[in-house]
């Protein structure tokens, strides 16, 4: 893994374990200042791959008590059972001595997996990235849905833009569309998890455009082939505020590689 | 909570916190002697429950290592934030020293939840209880899908009976049902996470018949209503073995109550 890249730099964390250090990089942030919720996931996934010693972050759970800021962070990890095929670890992240995130994690070698496929869903029917619209090539000026930090980590490719890109949002908690790094750094397993919650989320098309993450799922299912991801996003259940929030991401190849949920509840 | 249903008597956990004891019952055993995952997830919510002191598991993930055996466990808590309106923590069981399942939970009071509600999603479409069929009511000899422990906990009831409890499964992974616990406890939000684990799995219709759950999420939406449940489950991508289950609840009134989601892994 290089470190080149910014999201290889800014996850990367330093110690033996249990306890990590690690530092907490402005080129996430969201609105409001505070680091995007991947983001942080991925800093722990880093100092657990490195306990665990398997290469695939196969089921991912994150639990959101307080916002994280850019500056020095601790990660600390509690580990469970190393077996086959899967070895299982908790990761608490804080700053200034106070808990914020909690992940448990169950790590696995995604190449030895053998048994039977069957595929009922399918992938986003989206036309080539190039001919697609740049979600964030014609920044309107009033800038709040599109703060300088992580807009700049990721490009997003669109069909047509949406709703709320136009100041009109569908109504419809729904979206297609292509998404990968920045900076031409191609996905693997440890990107994955962080990149469900990267993009805009589903509830912008309903007019909400402040929204916290309580607890984000996610499940690996396949090592993502080079080049562009195609992603399908959707809320369904928004309900006194609460909603989840569905995320899958398909490779190029048209393998689905990745699907998360996430109980999310609306600030605004 | 009364103790005199066998969920709550089974579930019940004794001592003040870190460290609580708990019996595991022989009356939630699937085939293989061992206990079903959602029974095992709800002992550790009821000792999460006492140290947080709210009264619903608003969002739940659980990551099961190894198998919970009848007899003596304990259940070890290493609580997070409490603060307004969440209180998580962590939940490790373990028998002979040995941690078995890790649980984290944030738990709120749904009483108090207020905000925008927009649901798109529908209840499944099922006919009365009453013109409904007893999923087990017509047990065949070979028990082998059908072991005297959790199916005597619970009811089901399915428009007609599935393929797999006729010996041909139908190749599709999803079905709509009524479930309830047997012996006239009401649902309740402690009960919920527990029920999305104790059906029957999806895969079933594939024609696979033994599966083990890596990871389960659930999240509690609302304070169910008294009577059945209208439950709908679906298993989308089996890829080598690795398969997603989604679970839905909706309460007799039509409103969607939980909502889960558990990678496991095919056995068979």
């Amino acid at each position: 893994m290089s470190d080149s890249h910014p999201f290889d730099a800014d996850t990367a964390v330093t110690g033996t374990g249990p306890r990590f250090e690690a530092t907490i990089s402005d080129r996430w942030g969201v609105v409001g200042g505070h680091a995007n919720g991947g983001y942080v996931l991925s800093v722990c996934l880093r100092a657990l791959r490195q306990a665990l010693d398997r290469p695939d972050p196969l089921a991912v759970a994150a639990f959101y008590q307080r916002r994280v800021l850019p500056g020095p962070a601790e990660v600390l990890l509690d580990l469970g059972r190393s077996g086959r095929p899967l070895a299982t670890g908790g990761a608490r992240l804080l700053q200034g001595g106070q808990e914020l995130v909690r992940v448990v994690a169950s790590f696995a070698d995604l190449s030895q997996a053998d048994g039977p496929t069957l595929v009922t869903g399918s992938a986003p029917a989206l036309p080539a990235p190039d001919d697609c619209v740049d979600l964030f090539g014609e920044l309107p000026g009033e800038a709040d849905l599109t703060a300088p930090g992580i807009t700049g980590r990721l490009e997003c490719r669109v069909p047509r833009l949406p709703g709320w890109r136009q100041g009109a949002p569908s109504g419809r908690a729904e979206a297609e569309f292509w998404m990968r790094l920045a900076g031409g750094r191609q996905p693997d397993t440890m990107a994955l998890p962080g990149l469900v919650d990267m993009a805009a989320p589903a509830v912008f098309e309903l007019g909400h455009f402040v929204s916290t993450t309580i607890e984000l799922s996610v499940h690996v299912r396949a090592r993502p082939a080079p080049g562009w991801l195609a992603c399908r996003v959707s809320t369904r259940y928004l309900i006194e505020g609460y909603h989840e929030e569905d995320f899958e991401i398909w490779d190029s190849a048209g393998t689905l590689v990745a699907q998360s949920r996430q109980l999310a509840l609306l600030l605004s």
